[in-house]
């Protein structure tokens, strides 16, 4: 289940009065009387309705998920229901009747690029946004500093397993090639956090947007144990809007980004970590991390290399062994019984044959004795067909 | 994304030293040297190491989810490779080679029933296990009390948004017609906890184990805000091994069930809330939840009905409009571009054509510059079918 779907997730980042606050004063710095609006990824619909409030003329809200059920009626109940038009659809079918003099979208994710790529932002921007229009945010920053977070680290290592004669090494594999979502203090962090790069969302284009490839140097100032690397992000809503969740603010509805070490690196002063951070879009929601941690000291003048760590976000993903298989380029599929099902289903939707239609057609085509069970086999893949879009 | 398919979650669970040693504990009481096992949802495999270290000589380790691999490693690193046996399946497709004498399963919700419905276990049982084989856990109790939890109520109910002009009604009604999951103190609860069923899973028939139709009645002993009725299990694992996340024990990797009431209602002391509650399976891991709350107090003599609320989970749900419309009788679907291309692949997938004859042969028939983005909508399309098992 995609996380948007639980109406919890929606209540936390509502209940974040600066998140609010910052995009209500946004809307309202940016907005014009009577200006055209496109909220991307609309959620409960809150961004639509403060740029009404604003004075827009017309929000074009798009939203993929069913929540757009509840931005529908909190637009009506707030008095806008004449000025928003809903997208429920994947922004890429959607074909706007004009272009917006604001693009607005609140899709950060805790390391600024989360719920959606940046180049999906830039996208809507070519496709939706008039020339010298205005993006919120407009430019987005992100950040990063080494921490010490032993708890943490011991819950992703599985140390809590060892005392039952089990070894989960996969499972810990795992765990520390994906960069995870936790909260950090700053009496964590082990040295000043440093800027990695500015996104500058207004201008940059989609290649650029969809890749990072940063390099830079910690000087660890403070002893104790580094577990991994922490990131967080700064989106400049408009020049004098600012919204962040360095752990230097108030706790904020986002958590922070963990990269953890291979191991866990015991400091005795004096080194420094290196980091190599790439991230590469494999679509509008799937990102590939690489993290390269060098940790050194100089020790009687000599650079003194203490632990490298490659890291990556593909060995962090949980595969079966089934579906891999038929990655190979010289694999040719076949079909199974359910596809012989689908297909017959797709040669014979056409808008005039209900379900039951459908259903008796089969029967007459496939004796039931040899498939006893083909009703609710039928009636499931046409409601699979129905949410997967392959009929309408 | 499926919740067991975060190895975070994983984490959490492993990390739980009573949930861990309870399980261990009860496999050695109850597994005898050469047993035959059979674990269903297996996850990342720790209960099938347990059921070998006490001594079974064939482990059967069901589990539909990727994280299977991690079980598979984790079993073979700690040495139990030739004794255990994957089902990398949903459990209905499962045909065992023999009858088990011990069957074990950690899915146990919040409520107790969560991952999966009692009836699936009964489901296994009947399958699966032979006459006077033995089942961990082979009973459960769920327990609840009514809470005061001001805090959790106003992020259910939006409170927050009130200051932004704003009217989140209809997610106010979603939210409030959901049992959530939250964490609940002992100092929270409004009375004392009443026992409401006990469900022996080793004898129960499985349209018993699928319907709960509870009446209790809490006095409401202290003064407070009433906000919903928090509620819990106790699981018997053996006759000597109870596992439980009642708010009297440690805190435990499962969250307390919060079902919230419509409104807070404020006590004044001698109130009784009448609870009914019902629970129906939809279907393996889908649930209709439904709660009744009366709140009466005795005033001269006389009851007094203070509150009333029907709240069901199936007004919980988020729903869009889009699927609804096809559920009428009469809706007489059509193909969308999206089946065209699937129906093509179902009509031409053979186990002789790789994926780039199949792109090719698109192409041959579909000249390109009427559809530029083909090949990756081929490409998509081909993996979905592979991963929804039209094709193989």
């Amino acid at each position: 289940m995609n996380a948007f779907m639980d109406i919890q997730v929606h209540a936390q980042m509502l209940a974040d009065q600066e998140r609010m606050q910052s995009y209500r004063d946004a809307l309202h710095e940016v907005v014009q009387k009577d200006d055209v609006v496109v909220d991307f990824g609309t959620g409960t619909g809150v961004l639509a309705a403060f740029a009404c409030q604003a004075g827009a003329a017309r929000v074009y809200a798009i939203e993929r998920l069913p929540i757009v059920e509840v931005a529908r009626a909190t637009v009506a109940a707030s008095g806008f229901a004449d000025r928003v038009v809903f997208y429920e659809q994947d922004f890429a079918t959607v074909d706007l009747p004009q272009r917006a003099d604001v693009l607005v979208s609140e899709t950060l994710g805790s390391f600024g690029v989360g719920e959606t790529s940046f180049g999906t932002l830039v996208d809507c921007r070519e496709r939706m946004l008039r020339q010298s229009g205005r993006m919120i945010p407009h430019r987005v920053r992100l950040f990063a500093a080494p921490v010490s977070a032993p708890e943490f680290y011991d819950l992703l290592s599985f140390a809590a397993t060892q005392r039952f004669g089990l070894d989960l090494a996969a499972a810990k594999e795992l765990a520390l090639n994906q960069h995870q979502g936790t909260h950090i203090t700053t009496t964590q962090c082990l040295s000043p956090a440093i800027p990695l790069c500015a996104i500058n969302l207004a201008t940059v284009d989609r290649s650029t947007a969809d890749r990072l490839d940063i390099q830079v140097d910690f000087p660890l100032e403070k002893e104790g144990t580094v577990h991994g690397i922490a990131g967080w992000f700064e989106a400049d809503l408009t020049p004098s809007v600012t919204l962040s969740n360095a752990p230097t603010r108030r706790p904020s509805s986002w958590q922070h980004s963990f990269f953890p070490l291979l191991q866990p690196v015991a400091l005795i002063g004096g080194e420094h970590l290196t980091l190599r951070l790439r991230m590469d879009c494999l679509d509008t929601d799937h990102f590939i991390w690489r993290w390269d941690s060098r940790i050194a000291r100089v020790e009687h003048g000599i650079r003194v290399m203490v632990a490298h760590f490659q890291q990556d976000s593909f060995r962090g993903r949980i595969i079966s062994r089934n579906p891999l298989r038929s990655t190979a380029p010289a694999y040719a599929p076949r079909s199974t019984p359910d596809g012989e099902v689908t297909r017959f289903l797709l040669e014979h939707v056409d808008g005039t044959q209900t379900e039951e239609d459908l259903i008796a057609l089969w029967h007459r085509q496939h004796p039931p004795t040899t498939a006893p069970d083909q009703r609710s086999r039928l009636q499931r893949l046409i409601r699979r067909a129905l949410v997967l879009g392959d009929i309408a």
